[in-house]
């Protein structure tokens, strides 16, 4: 039915695309683990030309023809076969990419990394007039870079899109504004108590020994070091050079027993849910996570929901002990699994409970559409974050540094887009540990005795082989069977704190 | 005079060559140093793609046209301006790329990515009859290779050239017979004697230490670690991201101190060559080493010439002893200099002493020409190659695998200049270093002090800035105002064993 020969072809020509966009991922992963100084000039050039040259492979009318001629064999295949989700995928990628001119590319790519220099630069010196001018044309761009999408609802709608596919910001305002009324009451009740006592995390806990703990855990939990590495960067992240070389990277705090950790643990949720891919759609558009979202209910799954869990810490807690002796030997498993759930009303968006992290994410969201739209000047943004943070975490940003100058998305990227999936993963993660708990009761003890393989095969099965072959609402919709609602995810929230 | 535009276009498109070629060298050091080893299928076909862009790119007909245009501009300025030489480079390094079909290429390139494999298996398991079919079609393809540059006097002409330049069999043979004639007797004298005693070398040396110490040393040298790394890895190498970030690699063995160290101070010969080359010629045809000979003449003039002298150790060997007192404080400076100075009748070339290394460089290169000619069939070259051991070193070697099948060179590469580099390396290292002396005497006691600094910038302001600026031949020529003669190597020689 097919014609296999021009598939075929289509997917010869997107090999070398994202054969191209992968070492581009080894010069950028390379750049921030191990490159010296002195090569950040030509590792500029480098990753310049061959982002250009992925572009210009890929908007090749010839990849338009060839997806055009196989469109009527695809509309004859089921919705959920590959070679279907695979031309679907590909068109949508290709439809997104050809709107947007080289030269726009261009101007925008040589703006944002100006304008990350200078955020570097000013945020220590919370210098926020030197940024100024650059968030002005960031927002300028981000707008610019919407219009291409003409016609649309929101403006934001074409960044958001990007990201989570499907979403709009007219879906996402009501969702998150339910969230916020949800959990004000909540963060109101723990914080009405004192915080727990974090003060055994907070002690000398030496690199070497911290080192070989984050491998332990990362191996346990299912992480495959045969197919990826663990290194230190400055901030970590996690980068795919395709199936079969998946990296992360984490950041270790002498002083913080914590840092560490859950960086770790959190890029490794990530790159479980990249390793978990259908080798199949290696090199493919069918060969990375669904979208942002999909990708934060990964890594904040791992991190929170099981990572921060009692369950876990019942297994790792003595072993933790017995690499820390000096450190944890008088602290009780209780106090250790509260001090790594500690609630405060903070400033710092990734340093932030489960409890919090969202009002910090939300507020973003909605000043990125507020500037978007032209309600919020640049110049005014300092001051209507913090008087977000007074509003909504009660607390206010001593300086922008810690305030509006805090995050890199906005000087790095665009306005607008870049934080709606954080939330969107926290709700989706509820919603899929929900489903995993119902599948196999069992996966709470299962955790408890060191054994994470039911939690991760599931996981694999339901969600992770399937690349992006499924949006995230068409995944949520197979896993769930229900749209997407806040419902287990506050469930869990509730459940979580209930003792405080 | 120089048409400006023409020529700074040419400069722009021949940059995205070299930061092609670049960035696959990137991904190459991340293959061999910290790739996980899923990452082997999507790397191969990573690299294989870079290559083919970078040649391409580099073949494009406009560039021929451009230089083509430039060179009447280019024949009016004199040879040593940094334009002529820019043009001169180019065009020879663009004649030599069209004349090799890409089919051409593309069956060469995967034939020798096969046999690399096979010899990789095969060694181990001293198995010649895997690899001959493998040598047979390397010897083929090595003709055929030679074939597209006919008329040659040779047919190992052009896979000599093309590693050092210039130089033919011609020339090479009657100046490696002469050279063996000298080296001969002097071998017999020295192994007449018993071998100097290296039970102080063959301790236990932790790798922690010894990581540090090679460090230490690499940096006193001059290897600029602003501009590059240390990284472990299974063949030591050194490569050049760019003028910015040359890196180098060895491997530690815990039973013997000398094996990483002067693996180490080898690659930082080469990387400081690198490292003092005209930043203007960064990412361009002058931006490397001139020829294999000129490079390896650095690699072995840091390792030899300066890592194994008496001067060298009479600051160093101090430090070793404070960093390995369990193992050195008991140990003679004159024991340790003679130690890592042994002489000894040895099978294999990468771990022979500075006076025999050249017997083993010589037989392969005879054994290359004469496979080459047809006179040596490659299934008699085992027995070839150790009747080669039995007249040239005295010994013969037990088996294939520390016979002719102990070098990668044949099995990943060409049969035919993969190995004349080395000789005429060391011949160079006579002739520089000599001239390195007569400008500055005081070069030995520098040494003594800990100070490489005088030695360093003779070699960057006479030799290292040039890049390919100037060939092998006129780099000797205007270094020590002669041609290429194997007088100061003897000396060298001579002067350094007299003792024994």
């Amino acid at each position: 039915m097919m014609n296999e020969h021009k598939l075929n072809e289509l997917k010869k020509r997107l090999t070398g695309v994202y054969d191209l966009r992968n070492a581009g991922a080894v010069l950028y992963w390379d750049q921030t683990t191990y490159m010296p100084p002195g090569g950040a000039e030509g590792r500029g050039r480098q990753q310049a030309l061959l982002a250009q040259l992925a572009h210009e492979r890929f908007i090749d009318p010839a990849n338009g023809r060839l997806l055009d001629e196989l469109q009527a064999d695809a509309d004859l295949l089921p919705h959920d076969h590959d070679d279907a989700a695979y031309l679907r995928v590909a068109r949508r990628e290709y439809e997104r990419a050809i709107k947007v001119p080289p030269q726009f590319i261009a101007e925008l790519s040589s703006h944002q990394n100006e304008s990350y220099v200078a955020w570097e630069h000013a945020r220590p010196e919370n210098d926020f007039g030197r940024v100024r001018p650059m968030l002005q044309k960031t927002l300028d761009l981000s707008r610019r870079y919407a219009e291409h999408f003409a016609p649309f609802a929101h403006v934001a709608d074409p960044l958001i899109d990007e990201a989570d596919y499907g979403m709009t910001a007219a879906v996402i305002r009501p969702l998150f504004a339910e969230l916020r009324a949800r959990l004000a009451p909540m963060v109101d009740r723990v914080t009405a108590r004192p915080p727990a006592d974090d003060a055994c995390l907070r002690q000398h806990y030496p690199d070497a020994q911290q080192w070989q703990f984050n491998l332990d855990i990362a191996r346990q939990i299912g992480y495959d070091f045969e197919r990826g590495r663990l290194d230190k960067t400055a901030h970590p992240f996690t980068t795919s050079f395709g199936a079969g070389d998946i990296r992360i990277t984490t950041r270790v705090a002498e002083d913080d027993l914590a840092y560490a950790l859950f960086s770790t643990i959190h890029e490794a949720g990530h790159a479980m849910y990249e390793q978990g891919i259908d080798p199949a759609f290696d090199a493919s558009p069918l060969g990375q996570g669904t979208s942002a979202g999909v990708h934060e209910s990964q890594s904040r799954l791992w991190e929170n929901v099981v990572g921060r869990s009692l369950d876990f810490w019942e297994h790792f807690f003595p072993k933790a002990q017995a690499i820390f002796p000096a450190q944890l030997s008088g602290v009780s498993l209780e106090t250790f699994h509260w001090a790594v759930n500690r609630v405060q009303r903070s400033l710092i968006r990734t340093e932030a409970d489960e409890l919090t992290y969202n009002l910090h994410v939300m507020i973003r969201f909605d000043l990125e559409l507020d500037m978007l739209e032209g309600k919020l000047a640049i110049e005014d943004l300092p001051d209507a974050w913090n008087a977000r943070y007074k509003s909504d975490l009660g607390i206010e940003p001593p300086n922008n540094r810690n305030g509006c100058m805090q995050d890199v998305h906005w000087y790095a990227g665009f306005i607008g887009g870049s934080f709606q999936g954080y939330t969107l993963g926290n709700i989706m993660s509820g919603m899929f540990y929900e489903a995993a708990l119902a599948a196999h009761p069992e996966i709470p003890a299962e955790m408890r005795a060191g054994r994470f393989d039911v939690l991760l095969g599931w996981l694999r099965n339901d969600i992770y082989r399937h690349g992006s072959k499924f949006t995230a609402a068409e995944l949520v919709q197979r896993v769930t069977g229900r749209e997407m609602t806040i419902e287990p995810y506050i469930r869990y929230l509730e459940n979580k704190y209930r003792e405080i």
